[in-house]
């Protein structure tokens, strides 16, 4: 439970982080403006609190990270706020461009201010991201900010593209399994590798490791991508929950669908017929495990899983902290939900 | 004709530069989604050319802003894309969030490739600006590198203000000419600030110079706006064109049009009742002229100017360079359309 004291730790620090960075546009004739990013962030509106804020889990990675490599993870706070903000961003267009109305549990801002004020919301994060990120110079030298800014905008530009991907996946009908990996791996794996590779850089170890933190977060990142897909189809809400979260009715093209499709079997058929009713969720999830889907994507899962491992042994983590980041591997994928 | 002649000389340049930064989207997998920036700055798609790019006005005032602090324009090449690449992201977005299905007479890119899509090229487009910015460190020392890049995210966040506040009046019945210039000093005169700012810094030329130009930029960006005000509701076009291009129909709530509510006559009682048809605008212009809004514009435009010019003369610029800066204050003021 090392990972759950520095979380009680780190994780006020990171809020009042974050507090302070909106705080940019905190002012009287800006009021409402400055009100969607407390929203967003969870701490105002209906529902604000825990559950709304959502589990920080890519600012604890950069300060671990950074711990785990004997740096001292209160100097990266920026950074912390910075892939945070970057994260929320992406959530704000995203529910946009996917037309999705609510968001862990609540309103989407979009829908609570109009399309317009949302796209524009949006973008103040990613300027508020960025200038969270150049207050490193305050401690950092100028040259280690520089290639944190670097990293950051790979990555940034990783996000988009694999949005991008995503997107025109929607109206094609030949996808296969190769399609995947470059879509979630620049939709996913790459923001939760630039933070690790982030908090090693912010630590002055030497590249070497913070190529090895790099692949950590990388393959974490599809690790927790496929369990989520796996969740996604056979996960106690996407069966016996409100069926509708099951992503056999929102068409995602996860990985166990993409194995289905691949077999041209009774499944491929079904699902380019038409939408899939709630009513058969179950059934075609039961039918798509029989072709091997769900064997295949655990597997695949646990190989991602055995990689991120294997890559932090690599990196080779000191003390509690470093415990505390195998513990955050074992937590996240064998989540229920 | 100076300026022509540093127009010739730069203009190539900056396309080549803005050509490079692009590339790095340019992949078999994402074709579409590079395609979407080379038809933004007017290179591809129906309508490409001259006409398509738009002036190039920002990147070419921070060249010519360094060269006449006798820097090297070519190292500033970088800053003078992210410019045009930020300028062209807020485009972006501003269409999707105005819902304006035309920019330079071409279709503007979320009616070619839908909404998502659009919004998501905007924040693609945002990043690459960042990652041209960062190029800088080809040949400025860090520490340049880092007090370019926070200029450029403090105007970015005034961008985003801007637009906020823009989007926030709409629904307002309140407002005064002192409503005016927070937000067109935010959402317009902020990035020619900027711009003439960078092209000081990356002369490296003494803070007081910089802000010198600094102050040019924001005056240059004030005047322009107040007379491009002008010409929304007393240019040719306004008038005698399409009058569905006056901003009388339009409702932007610019100077003229607040001057004219802050006379509570017979204007801002027509205003209040209900759209204006293209048919009123030609007697309406009348009438605000009548009531003086016109003379005031002007002499508003002049002031700006003056503001200026005087900025410009403080700076010091050198050399025909300096004398092209002078150039194009007229020629942006005295424009007719």
């Amino acid at each position: 439970m090392i990972l759950n004291d520095f979380s009680a730790l780190m994780l006020p620090a990171i809020e009042l982080e974050l507090k302070r960075q909106i705080d940019r546009v905190n002012e009287p004739r800006t009021r409402i403006f400055h009100e969607m990013f407390t929203y967003q962030l969870g701490w105002t509106g209906e529902g604000a609190g825990k559950e709304a804020q959502g589990k920080r889990i890519r600012p604890l990675l950069v300060l671990i990270t950074c711990a785990a490599c004997n740096g001292n993870w209160k100097t990266a706070l920026p950074a912390a706020a910075a892939v945070e903000l970057i994260h929320n961003f992406s959530l704000v267009h995203d529910d946009i461009e996917d037309n999705s109305n609510k968001r862990r549990g609540r309103d989407t801002i979009w829908m609570k201010w109009g399309m317009p004020q949302g796209i524009n919301a949006g973008d103040a994060l990613f300027v508020l991201s960025n200038q969270a990120l150049l207050d490193l110079a305050r401690t950092y030298p100028a040259e280690i900010v520089v290639k944190a800014a670097k990293m950051f905008h790979e990555t940034c530009l990783d996000l988009t593209r694999g949005q991008y991907l995503d997107m025109s996946y929607e109206k094609r009908t030949d996808l296969t399994r190769e399609d995947y990996w470059p879509m979630i791996g620049d939709k996913t794996a790459a923001l939760l590798a630039a933070c690790c590779a982030m908090g090693a850089l912010l630590s002055e170890v030497d590249e070497a490791t913070q190529e090895a933190y790099r692949a950590f977060g990388h393959y974490l990142g599809l690790a927790f991508q496929v369990q989520d897909d796996l969740l996604g189809i056979w996960g106690d809400s996407a069966l016996t929950g409100k069926s509708t979260e099951s992503d056999l009715v929102s068409r995602k093209l996860s990985l166990p669908i993409l194995f289905g499709l691949g077999k041209e079997g009774s499944f491929a058929r079904r699902w380019s017929e038409d939408q899939i009713r709630p009513d058969e969720v179950a059934e075609l999830a039961e039918q798509l495990a029989a072709d091997g889907a769900r064997l295949y994507t655990q597997e695949t899962a646990d190989q991602m899983t055995d990689l991120a491992l294997q890559s932090l042994r690599m990196a080779g983590p000191k003390g509690e902290a470093g415990e505390a980041l195998f513990e955050l591997v074992n937590k996240l994928i064998n989540r229920e939900a």
